[in-house]
């Protein structure tokens, strides 16, 4: 689904130098647009059309072109270029961009990048990934507290086209403390009281971000308050930065999809599906298969333990994938509720208790229906009436069984402090087998 | 986890009716963190407490209760502060309240409403829910094409409180069509050329919604563009009102939880985990488990039919859980990979011959090496060296068939405009059940 409308005049117009006209095309459009338009284009002639861009829109488009042309330009363009490029983008997409590259050419561009722009690099690159700090951008709005509405005004024109966000103003003291937020909509509706001081305007009670945060906790406080951006502090209140919408909406969806696939037994991808060898996909995907292996392994050895009553009674093996089933998707099912629930703060694990209750009776419901539908089968294939009841009890105990622990365990393993989108799929899944198999032939033993 | 730090002071308030510290309280904080302190009073004491604020400020409040409170001050508070208080929130809030009343209360709480607003709320009440037009706000910074980058800023200081978001700015003409969008930054950036006018700044290559466009689709584009807003406009290019940032977050992680549910086999709940009933929730599970439970008949009915082998044989039907576990966290694992990459839109159903490809050649990895750990127990229960190699090669072909059928189901449901979500699940589960069985029998058939 490659754009190619434009492709043979830009190629045109690259051969004919014709600076005039590839300026129009890299302003004329949103800078995510044209970055579509180019997508047919090599790497490099991309990188020659920027060149005609102004630094900041340059580097805008750039941030819209796909990970390998945007490092395929990183490595193999001229190191004035890449360093100028680099020095353009927001702090933080820079360390992102970097921390892809080899060491080596990292230092390299480094080098040529001017001192200011590489010491925010580099404290950035100090923080873990998944902390706000290595979210948060150095590019904020920062006034002084002693400047009036008008200065502030004034001082903010001459930022704005630097600055990734202007949407709320930083009041900070010399030393850098964070005082307070000023949003520009309450700078822009004080026009008329150009002389009074920002910090009669400003916001103290703050929402803010510790640099060493976990992000997840940052993305849900900034969707609870409806905030633009957060501001982030190190641990004396110092103003390091700022975290943007766009940077929340994309952790989100991130760790959305992290979630969904660790709930599956894969191993969160670091790059898309196509972009991923199949030997990196297989590694993802088999190291959990082969953990859930094993709780499959104690299935082999409890059936080939009750030999003899599988023996005596054939019929029962008939049902075994069916039961099995029952308890593995209802404790699938209260698993990934919770998990999701307690991700998104709705279910928190003081709750445990109401949460238990909850789930043992939608357990004793859903398995008594359940059981009412097996029973028709139960009837046609079991020996006798009181032989085909063993199929409708052993699916309730055995769906009840798989709503409690499917909702208990993920709240164990969160306290435990290990992730539960992770943890649960192959205890959930294990424990229900055995228990499955233990019920349906302890419930035969007692009804035969 | 309920706040109770200021209770007691603000009981003691209301019965002073000490209007002086009420109003203080309700400025000082940031209005989430107001929202929380009140959570222990009942809704009718939280009610009074917001009496204090002002209309816009009470309306922000407000907005932070849980929707328990937020119902019960609807339905018993006075109609004529109810009524104010809906003219205070945003229109597209409002909409979603009222959805949620009985019909004659909402009719004669919008008879109270001035006229402007009645309309609007009329209006948004049109768009089905899930669309564009229902997500919307109609309080957007629309600004006449005549007016110059002065006269801008003068206007918006007047409107800024009102509206919910200022951060760009439309340019309308004289009929309302949207020609042009300029920034707020943009905006403060000229206040040095404030004579020129707005169209000189105005950017035409506008990323727009129209009000019919599916959530999920606007949603995504406001990601991939990084913007703060999209304007709606109608099939004419109408300017109708805009989608905010804060409501993109919130159906980013509402459309992610959803999926995941719907990957778990749980029909979304509408309502947080807590806040649903048994019966609701026992009904949303229940539905697909009663579907999963049909597949579930085939393998009791296959297995039925090859009594016969299985009587022989009884020591294969100690593997059977272990290899359609297998069949089946294989088949689940490929459909989620797949789903999320669809929703991510990494993945297209134009791939499917390359992630066909992909997938098969990922279960022969991962077939290979659980066959391999499989043999180990195969090797200590089965007669023969011959009869232990129906395992691997048994896990070989189920894996394959589960990556398989888990992968393109998926892209086919897509393609058939059935939401791969919902219907993936039971099918992939149900496909790789009886698969696993018939592969079975029929390899230990032919080797033995």
């Amino acid at each position: 689904m490659i754009n190619t409308l434009y492709l043979p005049e830009l190629r045109e117009m690259l051969a004919e130098h014709n600076s005039l006209e590839l300026r129009e095309f890299c302003m004329a459009l949103h800078p995510g647009r044209t970055a579509e338009f180019m997508e047919g284009l090599s790497a490099h002639e991309a990188f020659e059309v920027l060149q005609f861009a102004a630094p900041t829109l340059r580097a805008e488009i750039f941030s819209y072109f796909d990970e390998t042309a945007q490092m395929s330009i990183l490595l193999e363009e001229d190191d004035k270029q890449v360093a100028e490029l680099i020095t353009s983008l927001p702090a933080d997409d820079a360390v992102d961009l970097l921390s892809e590259l080899p060491d080596d050419r990292v230092e390299h561009l480094l080098a040529l990048i001017p001192a200011p722009d590489r010491r925010d690099i580099r404290r950035l690159q100090n923080f873990a990934e998944g902390t706000a700090g290595a979210l948060m951008t150095t590019e904020a709005a920062c006034l002084d507290e002693r400047l009036t509405v008008r200065e502030a005004l004034e001082k903010l024109s001459r930022q704005a086209e630097q600055l990734e966000t202007i949407y709320y103003i930083y009041v900070v003291d010399d030393t850098n403390h964070l005082k307070g937020v000023v949003s520009t909509r309450k700078l822009v509706s004080s026009i008329g009281k150009s002389s009074i001081r920002i910090t009669e305007l400003m916001e103290t009670d703050l929402i803010v971000a510790r640099a060493s945060d976990d992000q997840q906790t940052v993305t849900q406080k900034v969707a609870k308050f409806n905030l633009l951006a957060i501001p982030v502090v190190d641990s004396d209140g110092h103003m390091l930065g700022i975290i943007t919408h766009d940077d929340v909406i994309d952790v989100v969806m991130e760790e959305a999809t992290e979630d969904a696939q660790r709930i599956a037994a894969v191993d969160p991808l670091e790059d898309s599906y196509l972009r991923t060898g199949i030997l990196t996909l297989s590694w993802k995907r088999g190291i959990w298969l082969g953990i859930l292996f094993f709780p499959g392994m104690f299935t082999v050895i409890s059936l080939k333990h009750y030999e003899g009553e599988l023996e005596k009674f054939v019929w029962l093996t008939w049902f075994l994938p069916l039961i099995m089933g029952c308890g593995g998707n209802s404790g699938s099912q209260s698993a990934t509720l919770i998990i999701t629930s307690m991700a998104m703060g709705d279910v928190r694990v003081s709750d445990w208790f109401k949460i238990m209750i909850r789930e043992l009776s939608t357990g004793l419901l859903l398995g008594s229906g359940l059981g009412l539908i097996g029973m028709i089968p139960a009837l046609l294939f079991a020996p006798t009436v009181l032989a085909a009841l063993i199929i409708p009890l052993t699916i309730l105990l055995v769906v009840t069984c798989g709503t409690l622990t499917g909702s208990l365990l993920p709240m164990f393993f969160q306290r435990s402090g290990w992730d539960p989108a992770l943890m649960s799929n192959p205890f959930v899944a294990g424990i229900n087998d055995i228990c499955a198999i233990l019920l349906y032939v302890n419930v035969a033993r007692w009804l035969l």
